[in-house]
């Protein structure tokens, strides 16, 4: 009987090199493989196995025991079971943009995936100002073959509703719904992190304005009810992989079924941070890539929706003249009310990015952090309005030039 | 050990009695029971269970063995459930409301409920023209206190998850949307029922009419999409029990998360019915009955809505200025959208309502199939103008007048 059939915390580098060759066939028997803890072991140890003969390596990552015997470490255990179901779920949808998952085991709470150490985050890349020309290219695949696939409109409602179930994910959604659609608002937890610069300046714009709290009520509970599509939930940089050459999106861990343009809005939010830096910085070239990046993503997502749509177009009501149009429309809408939502969460929120939070000067931070307020409000206000990808960039520089 | 541990079909009524003193503690170990069965025995065998001595009585409904063999039964188990664990549920938000449940039994899958065979089904009760004056109390009262409570605005939005994946119904659902949100526009599986006098006008205005078909488009996915409250799901007047009294709601089998405004819809819908009947058979009272009544359960509705909303609203957001006001509104878009439906799928559908089939005049009968269908393109095309109990009963007066 395998020694792993018992959770145990695997620290041992002979267990790590005998569990990845009992669980997959990526080795041979007699593969000398060499294993290095490369994770930072908080939630989840994380172990690179490198065979040099081949070249071949893989990473298992493993929820810890710590944890285990906590409510905490229930969700943390799900949590690992919807990441590692729905990267294996992506890669049939879109092909090349996750990574390539070899094994996951409820037992053991570990996941075995392909080694992407030569990738960089695309956050710190950014705060690097790194372009990368094919991004917009592929996030925007990865979004329409990953979200519109995942909707009634393609897969049979009856397989839907069962993904619906099986990805149903109270306890990551509730830190959205917390964290995202209701703290930034009104600091109910005292959890929000506001600079002296724009104390009262966040007062007035978020804290005071009751016309922008009926619309994040409005959001939330379509956050909560719109199970539109199975979302990655948590698309932002910091959940992207980049090479020069490729992208692979992970991460998925607060996946559940709710409006696409979540997951749209967090992308394009994600990037005006890095505009921001850049213009706190004087990076003119690397904001210009930002602005047409950002462009490109609105608008071939629409294309490519609308030729995914048309050619894939099960539902019979959906196959109606327009109705592509009207959801699209839709989709836009959303995605210009979250992008502002993200915007404005990681500006005062407790849960901040490192572009921001990095800009030295604080008079500069301070601009950058009204520029994503005003502009968010702009978003959410109006996301009606917002159909191209020159009405996303214009409200950032519409706002860039008032601040 | 219990002979009621294996599934076998109850027929022989010392079992039955046998089963009831096991189950329930209802009578006594020495009561004598009469055991009569009231059901048609195709999907469901029904029996009534009687201690004279006490008038003390039950019902037993167990489904059936024929089809457990079959798909077409694991449905029906999985549907009986359902039907047993929201009427328990809604016992608990609407008491007197629905009828009490005494046990579930998944092994026998049976069910032990309330007697109600000295009630009415309001739908026949409606055929012969009797009116009930606390119908629109009770109605509203059920709807409030069942869908509102459900919602994300009241409960956790953790336990509204675990509501939701519990009653996720996907072959009930199916059904809905199929016989409601698609084959009544497009006939696409040939099983329409359009009587000849007014095919050229069903033509005309439901398979040709292309505006119609995106907002129906529309509204199925809002159907398939929108988890806002855990509905009823066939609301209409075929699942309610009357006396003069009293009102019990029953046969939630088509429970799932869903849009509020369907249930208020049904109601409306088949209220509209009985008007046309009552209006066929020149029964004025019935009708002005039957006007009055819609009214009342719009407004009453409206009322009830923003007490129980103001005075139990959990979430933070949601207190937001405005928001119940919005939420109302949109519900109310939504009853007058789904109203529209259920009166064209009833008329042109493959499943009628009796109060339609039997108007004896052909002529007549056509007048009211057209009404239904004008009045409910009015609800479905001007959705947003209907906010009170009048709208309603005026487009139903208005095109009553046209045709």
């Amino acid at each position: 009987m395998s020694k792993f059939n018992n959770y145990f915390l695997m620290e041992d580098v002979q267990d790590i090199a005998q569990y990845v060759k009992e669980k997959t066939d990526v080795f041979s028997p007699n593969a000398v493989l060499t294993v290095k803890e490369i994770g930072d072991g908080n939630l989840n140890y994380v172990f690179l196995v490198k065979e040099e003969a081949t070249n071949t390596s893989i990473i298992v990552k493993q929820a810890g025991e710590a944890l285990r015997i906590s409510k905490a470490m229930r969700v943390s255990t799900d949590r690992n079971r919807i990441e590692a179901e729905i990267l294996s779920l992506q890669n049939q949808y879109a092909p090349g943009l996750v990574p390539k998952i070899y094994g996951y085991d409820t037992c053991m709470c570990a996941m075995l995936m392909e080694d992407l150490t030569r990738f960089q985050l695309m956050r710190y890349a950014l705060m690097e100002f790194k372009t990368f020309p094919n991004f917009a290219e592929h996030i925007t695949t990865y979004m329409v073959n990953t979200l519109l696939a995942t909707t009634d409109v393609i897969i049979n409602p009856k397989d839907k509703k069962e993904l619906q179930k099986r990805f149903v994910n109270p306890e990551l959604c509730e830190i959205t719904e917390d964290l995202v659609l209701t703290e930034p608002y009104n600091n109910c937890k005292n959890r929000n992190i506001v600079e002296p610069l724009i104390k009262n300046f966040v007062q007035k714009e978020l804290y005071d304005d009751k016309a922008l709290h009926l619309e994040i009520a409005k959001l939330k509970f379509d956050f909560m009810t719109n199970a539109q599509a199975l979302l990655h939930g948590d698309l932002h940089t910091g959940s992207i992989f980049v090479t020069p050459e490729e992208t692979k999106i992970f991460d998925p861990e607060f996946a559940f079924y709710g409006p696409i343009g979540y997951d749209i809005g967090n992308i394009i939010a994600n990037l005006f941070f890095a505009w921001n830096r850049g213009n706190a910085y004087g990076e003119q070239v690397f904001c210009n890539w930002i602005l047409k990046t950002t462009e490109d993503i609105v608008d071939l997502f629409g294309e490519k929706f609308l030729k995914y749509f048309k050619e894939n177009v099960k539902d019979t009501m959906a196959k109606t003249e327009g109705f592509a149009e009207f959801y699209l429309a839709d989709i836009m809408a959303s995605t210009a009310s979250y992008a502002g939502t993200e915007l404005i969460r990681r500006t005062v929120g407790m849960a901040q990015v490192k572009d921001m939070t990095t800009i030295a000067d604080g008079q500069k931070r301070a601009t950058a952090q009204k520029i994503n307020i005003l502009c968010a409000k702009k978003m959410i206000m109006h996301s009606k309005t917002f159909k191209t990808g020159k009405d996303f960039t214009n409200a950032l520089l519409e706002t860039g030039g008032q601040v």
